[in-house]
């Protein structure tokens, strides 16, 4: 699951230590889910400040046995209330930098607040890595149509899909044989590829460039398989799906939905397009920059039905749109790398 | 043409001194022109350092005597080749700095880049204004509609209109007596106006939230009329229109376009979209927000064509779209403020 470097991507070193501190909500411990569901390989173990942490299940470290172990970055799995790191766990990941680990961080507050995470990774000659704040910078989007092929995943809504999708799209296509890179434009699917451009950060002018960069020429028969971001449905977000959607010049789509959702999350007076107005406008923004995108298939969030449910909101689904529907957390992504590739 | 103070926005202070250097191609001297064009009792006058440099006609003077005539900003007009200001120029820009006056600039090298220049402001208790770098942060959209009525010009490509048509249509409503406000997005709009937020700046996450403050609640009566920037249509930039679109709400939309122009400007792989096609689209993304948008009227850049060719393009696009059409530059604005009281 690792990418090839880009200019100016972010570059993460692997293997990973997750540093989890003392929180014990799992709902704040996403991060950390994620990065032992999707890249386990790449993961020596955690290192948990109390006894009471959220457990991922994987061996507890400290920070000298996570380095003895091979760890190159200790990443932060998770989101304190406010977004700042006490001073206890300032003082983990100092001794982490110190020990030569780079410090990995998703929150919105920069790791060089801490001044002894500052001091202690000069002292170690490792790097801060602040994901939300990458200071990469790119050029406008040209419209410059590239080679390879390339799939996004795109959604009716945001928070119901896109990353895992794209996750498992891409595993699919390699067990299948098929050259394919997942591309990360968030920070979780970053730190799980380990490398990415986190493209709701980037100044709106370059956006569209960001996402060109992002996944450059390929070989024909190669499949970059881009992860999405917010949704043209969204009042907030929609300006970043619209530049992602110009720059990644999909050749396919994958709209990602979830059945049970009426309305944008936490905005109750925003209903949720039906999916074939969805479909229907993807397609149209998508043909300015190829003008053979289509919507190839539908992933669909049954995480809340029996299996009986899913499987008829799948057949649901193909029966209006007419393409292939899975959801690919419970049936596989089969069906979607059958419908990219067909 | 002024704006009241928001939170957040970049605020001006007037009137201006405008800063032309040497430069000698009026290409170069868009800003000036625009400032001399747009909000000529706000400007004291011109200072030149060549006798060559272009000429606004507007009266030539020293910093001390600008300073002398009031003036509590100098706006540099010209933009280098590059980017970058002459040491020369730095030299009297720190002296207006020295004097007491604002130095405001749209160029990409910041002012603090010039240390006599940061030193002179720190003596002359007077701000460095880099339109490009505002520093300002505001949260994501809401999406919560707003009392008061707006207008937001849009367009099928950059740099045909949106900003002239929006000051002509404020500067119309107003002299009907209505309650009108221009709210500038771009750094010459800002510079016109002394007020706004420069919406491609802003990182892609914000800008609809940026679009929200920019146009807050106001009288039933009151119309926003709001400088569109980019295009849904341009590879480049369809990211930032698109967020301000979101966040702007508009209840009438204009439509500006250059008849002559059959390709995107600099891109000849994009045709332009047809007047249809690009009236669709934005009341489609538009009605998001705001159940209610709509194009109202359309405003034709026939800068190039005879007064005949150029009443026969409007009559043909109020025939093809069904809505009133005027160059507002050339037959005034006053159809476009029926379309959008109508």
């Amino acid at each position: 699951m690792t990418s090839p470097s880009i200019l100016g991507q972010i570059n993460l070193r692997k293997p990973y230590a997750i540093f989890m501190g003392d929180v014990t909500d799992p709902a704040s411990a996403k991060t950390g889910f994620g990065l032992r569901d999707w890249c386990r390989a790449d993961v020596v173990g955690q290192i948990r400040t109390s006894d009471d942490a959220v457990d991922l299940g994987l061996p507890d470290m400290s920070v000298g046995s996570a380095a003895t172990a091979g760890a190159r970055s200790i990443i932060v799995g998770i989101a304190p209330d406010g977004g700042r790191l006490s001073e206890a766990w300032a003082t983990t990941l100092a001794s982490a930098a110190a020990a030569g680990l780079d410090v990995v961080s998703g929150l919105h507050t920069r790791l060089e607040a801490y001044p002894i995470v500052e001091a202690a990774s000069k002292a170690g000659g490792s790097r801060l890595i602040n994901i939300r704040h990458p200071g990469l910078t790119f050029g406008v989007g040209t419209g410059r149509k590239r080679s390879g092929q390339r799939v996004l995943t795109v959604g009716t809504d945001c928070a119901l899909g896109k990353k895992y999708t794209a996750l498992s799209l891409a595993a699919e296509l390699k067990s299948r044989g098929i050259a394919a890179t997942f591309r990360a434009t968030g920070q979780t699917g970053i730190m799980i590829s380990g490398a990415g451009i986190p493209i709701d950060a980037m100044v709106a002018d370059f956006v569209a460039g960001a996402a060109e960069a992002l996944s450059p020429d390929a070989p024909a028969d190669h499949w970059d398989v881009i992860e999405g971001q917010g949704s043209l449905f969204h009042p907030s977000y929609a300006a970043v799906t619209l530049g992602l959607v110009h720059g990644s010049q999909p050749d396919a789509m994958v709209l990602c939905h979830d059945p049970c959702r009426t309305s944008v999350d936490g905005l109750p007076d925003y209903p949720l397009p039906s999916l074939e107005v969805a479909a229907r406008l993807y397609e149209e923004v998508a043909r300015l920059t190829n003008r053979s995108a289509r919507v190839a298939a539908v992933s669909l969030n049954t995480g809340s039905m029996t299996a009986e449910q899913a499987e008829a909101a799948l057949a649901d689904v193909t029966r209006e749109l007419g393409v292939p529907a899975t959801d690919p957390m419970r049936f596989g992504a089969s069906p979607l790398a059958a419908a990219i590739l067909g």
